[in-house]
């Protein structure tokens, strides 16, 4: 590559965070070129997940300027060295966790926590060299989010870290695949295996709780009954397979896994917690069937509280299984994913909720935090 | 079946306990014939197992008397109405498990926790009728104990816990298999499926503790490390595969999990904790590899209280399996077992570190909490 052709900073408009909880501002800011194995893109949207919320809302100077953003579609605008599996040109979707394909963890069937590149999720640089590809107008390096840092033009991800999109597949659709949407879907699919005619019980039906039930409908699951305080929650939950559903306000004195056990004979096959409370995942625990029970873990305590699990219980014959985005192997299961959208069998549309353009993102903010939207498109060029 | 041939009541001599932690005497029995499902069994030779320890320590009056015992091996003295699976004269094993075959539990490759008959395994009365077929010289009932009660020259078991045993198999032998010896080798190749060439953590070398040894030396695990604060268990533990040892007190500051992870590159694959203590389970988790270790809870909290989970080491996609008796369906896994000690692939004989006569039952006591047995058959005729 002659140094005419090497590709250069770019001057573009990215939504900083200046400090936890304050809203996001335009700002211009310098994206480097891409180094080696790094992908420069052009995003064409992004869409909000809780977990930007969450890191958002910790008001430790620390963590800021930081670009957050970790759902998006975009193009392939430079690749640095020893890039080839992606070119310039190519639609692409950044996902937070990477897929070498190389090391002893995305060789096996078993896991989906890549140990060729670090896992780095909060680090806010790069995940090899451990730098920064954001400058602000004074020249300051902002921080990356989750290794996608897709609030900004023009972002900067590990190519372990990209996975290219079918040309047929329109971009917003496949934002939703990048995280939160995919770890619901992998969490039944990949992570649980829910089996035909199982009884599943959901609980919190956000976005990731409706993609489990979206998941476990898909997995031809029998029973999908969802747990939630919004009663809402079940005419939406409805279009993604959710047959019961159970309001913890309207059970009078009785628990939630009194009520489950009550309504399946003795406990739910499987349990997803999908809010991020140890108490729910309490719940979720006790609400499961004795002889085989799974409860599924897919999000962090959100006060990085411990699950505190009876040994009495657990003992029945019951499991407990962890994982990052649903057991989902990027590079292989996201085109399983989509190619599935294409053929009408997953639903995907009835996650997008609200549109804004770049400037309202913080409308995409107060509609999540407010419990109106599951997914907010947020278009880069609107 | 005409009047005189009916089952009568039996004097025999039994080990009762008349209060926890005080010495079973030896004392005069009646037992009552079998009822319907039910089978009276003639002991040949009984073992001590650390449940019975754990329930004779607790002194709770309302526990006593009772007669302990749940390993063992006898001979069918007489059926209640409807057996028909065994007959007068055969050899059988008592299991503290039913195997009722027809629940949905037995059905299923998933479970062995029998819904067709009550569990109640700290009842202390026969599961179907909630009595004792048990009275002492006063005439006052005696409770069972694990629906067994085998430190009885006679005793009457439900027959959905009953499993027969080939002629060919010694009994002291087949004895090891009725609950300890199985729950170990059971949970490496039942509740964990342990795969070939993986690598195993074994936290507590007692019986249960060598037992998950030598299950997944059978299921051809590589590595098999062996965590115990007694260093002779080394020896005698590699005759069941261990290949590794970790001794607490010998690591320094370092704790358990940093040294097994610094071992396997990560930590190890499984995770076994045989003790029944709520930190050993913390240190088996977190010594256990990202991506796909998997925990296996074998035993009761010996205080009761709840394991403590970090949400965010199990999200790395760990999991926690619990199992009663290791996952082992009677009926089917036992017969398994027995033809692999005959076949001279499964190790039983090494577990025999004692054995002593009916009225020496409390030496047997003395050994276990001594820590200077592995198992020790009491026989009964001697």
């Amino acid at each position: 590559m002659d140094e005419s052709s090497a590709p250069k900073p770019i001057r573009c408009r990215a939504a900083v965070c200046r400090a936890g909880g304050e809203p996001l501002q335009i700002e211009e800011v310098v994206v480097a070129p891409p180094k080696a194995y790094e992908v420069r893109i052009k995003i064409i949207c992004t869409s909000l997940c809780h977990s930007d919320v969450t890191i958002w809302s910790i008001k430790d100077p620390a963590g800021f300027p930081k670009i957050f953003g970790h759902e998006a579609v975009g193009v392939v605008e430079s690749v640095g060295e020893h890039v080839e599996e992606v070119s310039v040109g190519d639609m692409v979707l950044p996902f937070c966790l990477a897929h070498c394909g190389d090391c002893v963890d995305c060789r096996s069937v078993r896991s989906n926590v890549c140990t060729g590149v670090p896992l780095g999720l909060l680090d806010g640089v790069m995940p090899r060299d451990g730098t920064s590809r954001f400058t602000d107008a004074s020249g300051a390096p902002v921080q990356h989010f989750l290794n996608v840092s897709s609030f900004s033009e023009y972002t900067v991800v590990d190519v372990t870290r990209v996975v290219k999109v079918a040309a047929a597949m329109p971009p917003e659709k496949a934002c939703l695949l990048s995280c939160g949407v995919s770890t619901g879907v992998g969490a039944a699919w990949k992570a649980a295996a829910v089996e035909p005619k199982s009884t599943v019980a959901v609980f919190g039906l956000g976005s990731v709780g409706l993609a489990v039930a979206e998941g476990a409908r898909l997995q031809g699951a029998g029973r999908i009954i969802g747990v939630d305080l919004n009663p809402d929650k079940f005419e939406i939950g409805k279009k993604f397979g959710i047959t019961d559903f159970v309001n913890p306000k309207d059970i009078g004195e009785r628990s939630v896994s009194e009520v489950i056990k009550e309504m399946t004979g003795g406990g739910a096959d499987y349990c997803f917690e999908c809010i991020g409370l140890a108490s729910l995942m309490q719940d979720a625990f006790q609400s499961c069937r004795p002889g085989w029970g799974k409860t599924i873990i897919l999000g962090l305590e959100m006060h990085l509280s411990p699950m505190s699990i009876s040994t009495l219980e657990i003992l029945q014959g019951k499991s407990i299984i962890g994982s990052l985005l649903g057991g989902i192997k990027p590079k292989t299961d996201i085109p399983i994913l989509m190619n599935r959208y294409l053929n009408k069998e997953l639903h995907l549309d009835e996650f997008i909720t609200h549109e804004v353009g770049f400037h309202d993102i913080n409308k995409a903010f107060e509609l999540l935090m407010a419990g109106k939207s599951l997914r907010c498109i947020i278009w880069m060029d609107r």
